[in-house]
């Protein structure tokens, strides 16, 4: 008999501690609404590196220095390594965990990158394959722009279906060791790639919306459970278009999660001072506003039951220009205090 | 007590059988010495599709149904789809997967994919996570040639140390149930990143030969072996550059592979009358070789202990053009027959 839960979730026998977060962001997200929340807000987007891509592995590197140290562990007693970006090839994650020398799994799930990471570290942990579990996900709004989309320097002017991709990294770990104190990792449920026809790479939010609904759905089926169940459920970038869609699909569908959905591209930047249009987007968007906010949250006990569900748009440029559209993946991870 | 071995090794405590394989492949690698092996030859390189990357998400697509087929089941009793390639946001995958329906992980270890997917289908299987899983890992020489390295209109000359891409995918069907007529997996030792200063990419061999040898020694290590214990010991492509330096390295840490190590991309392609100069590579390198003619091999006991390292490059075209070196990571899958 597997622990599998349904068509697409797992119920952990064991409880994986979240014993450590880090993040660190860039300035602008140092400017918006969560700015506390984050261990460190860097000045300047170079990150003093000579190119924002190096800037990028540099982030990651530190912020999973950080994470560690933070957690009282040594980097000897991590098992594995999990982390994803959203630049070609991944390099920022390759170079950025280069020097801590740990066994590594590279992930890509584009945004969705840190629900994938948490969901592969809690099974390796749950199944005893490992002890700590270092997860993290990147990326950088001007890495980002230049690969995706158009030069910076060309100034284009953004559509107000446009999200802004988010400057940082957001990296946790897990342990098997742990107490009450620390919040847990207790079930996921595995996203499905989710096509919906949606073309237009100014708007991730509607090409992602489906791929959070479908995964939704199926959590509530496979776990036997309703919205009211969670303090907060919480997508990972669809920002003020994709967050509608998912109230008005999943309404459809017979769910009402007008009061406990919010979507982390919302929470990181502020709608009416920051000029983000849709709100944040990217691996960091998710990744950091749990490690930073959500992570305290938990501690503080003011959530105690929370669906993180980051949220990713699988496309690449050729893709788009060959005529693709833009498929999305959700992955949930269901965070729990022990009461 | 964690079933984790040593610095990054698991012996599995089940058998996770390897109850069906699959490989598709191009003109080119079907005119090599493995071309019995495969079961299907596509005669063009665009696979009746209009762009090259249409044609490798629909040789990912063809070969992964095929695994699912030959193995008896249906696409229902797979729990997850692991899959992994070489394009921009893993694309190949992402559109390959897509009318699957069946919760996916996505991951990029570059050329490794095969060996980091098959690593984590044993891991959801020993830990009863899941009961049957499907890995696969492609890779097209248009595709690749022309995002890494020039157009192929412009018709460069190619260095002896360069490799050739391999053309397509091989998938394997890993299940809980299987009998002692299957191959299965019984442990792994997951690659760290290594990185040792070359950055010639034109010259992989030399770029992933020490991640290979860095696998290799944890794995003697955490195992307690020595290379005797297997009938063939073989990596993912490194070629003949990249296996005179493993053969090299290896002796200077006391450790003897001339009898009874090659690596799969001198297998899939015949030096002298292909032109391939230090012969084959690519995720479909090591994917292609092992599920179609290492499989075999396996299923006619003609091998009964083998230890499988598909090898990586992390580079992205970006990062060589920044100065950076090319780092390489390696996963080591161990295959045996129960006897």
């Amino acid at each position: 008999m597997s622990k599998h839960l349904g068509k697409a979730s797992i119920k952990f026998l064991n409880k994986i501690y979240i014993i450590a977060t880090a993040s660190i962001v860039g300035p602008k997200e140092g400017e918006g609404p969560l700015s506390d929340y984050f261990d460190v807000v860097l000045e300047d987007m170079k990150a003093g590196e000579t190119s924002w891509e190096k800037a990028e592995s540099k982030i990651v590197k530190d912020t999973l220095e950080l994470a560690v140290k933070k957690s009282g562990l040594n980097i000897n007693n991590i098992d594995y390594v999990i982390a994803g970006d959203l630049l070609n090839q991944s390099t920022g994650s390759t170079f950025g965990v280069i020097s801590l020398e740990v066994p590594f799994f590279g992930i890509y799930g584009a945004c969705s990158n840190m629900g994938e990471g948490m969901s592969l570290g809690s099974i390796l942990i749950d199944g005893d394959f490992a002890e700590n579990i270092l997860v993290g996900a990147s990326s950088h709004f001007c890495t980002a722009e230049r690969q995706f989309r158009f030069p910076l320097e060309l100034g284009n002017q953004r559509p107000l279906t446009a999200t802004w991709t988010v400057t940082g990294d957001g990296a946790v770990v897990l342990s098997q060791k742990g107490s009450k104190e620390f919040p847990h990792v207790s079930g996921i449920t595995t996203g499905r790639i989710i096509e919906m026809g949606i073309k237009d790479q100014n708007n991730m939010g509607a090409a992602m919306a489906p791929a959070a609904v479908d995964t939704l759905l199926n959590h509530f089926k496979d776990f036997n459970r309703t919205p009211d169940y969670y303090d907060l459920i919480i997508t990972g970038d669809l920002g003020y278009v994709g967050k509608k869609l998912v109230l008005k699909l999943m309404k459809s569908e017979g769910y009402d999660l007008s009061k406990n959905y919010s979507d982390c591209g919302i929470e990181i930047f502020d709608e009416k001072k920051q000029d983000t249009h849709s709100g944040g987007s990217g691996c960091a968007c998710s990744a950091v506003t749990f490690s930073g906010y959500l992570y305290k949250k938990l501690l503080k006990k003011e959530i105690n039951k929370l669906l993180f569900i980051p949220t990713g748009a699988l496309l690449s440029p050729t893709s788009v220009l060959q005529g693709e559209s833009i498929p999305g993946i959700a992955h949930a991870i269901v965070i729990e205090n022990e009461v």
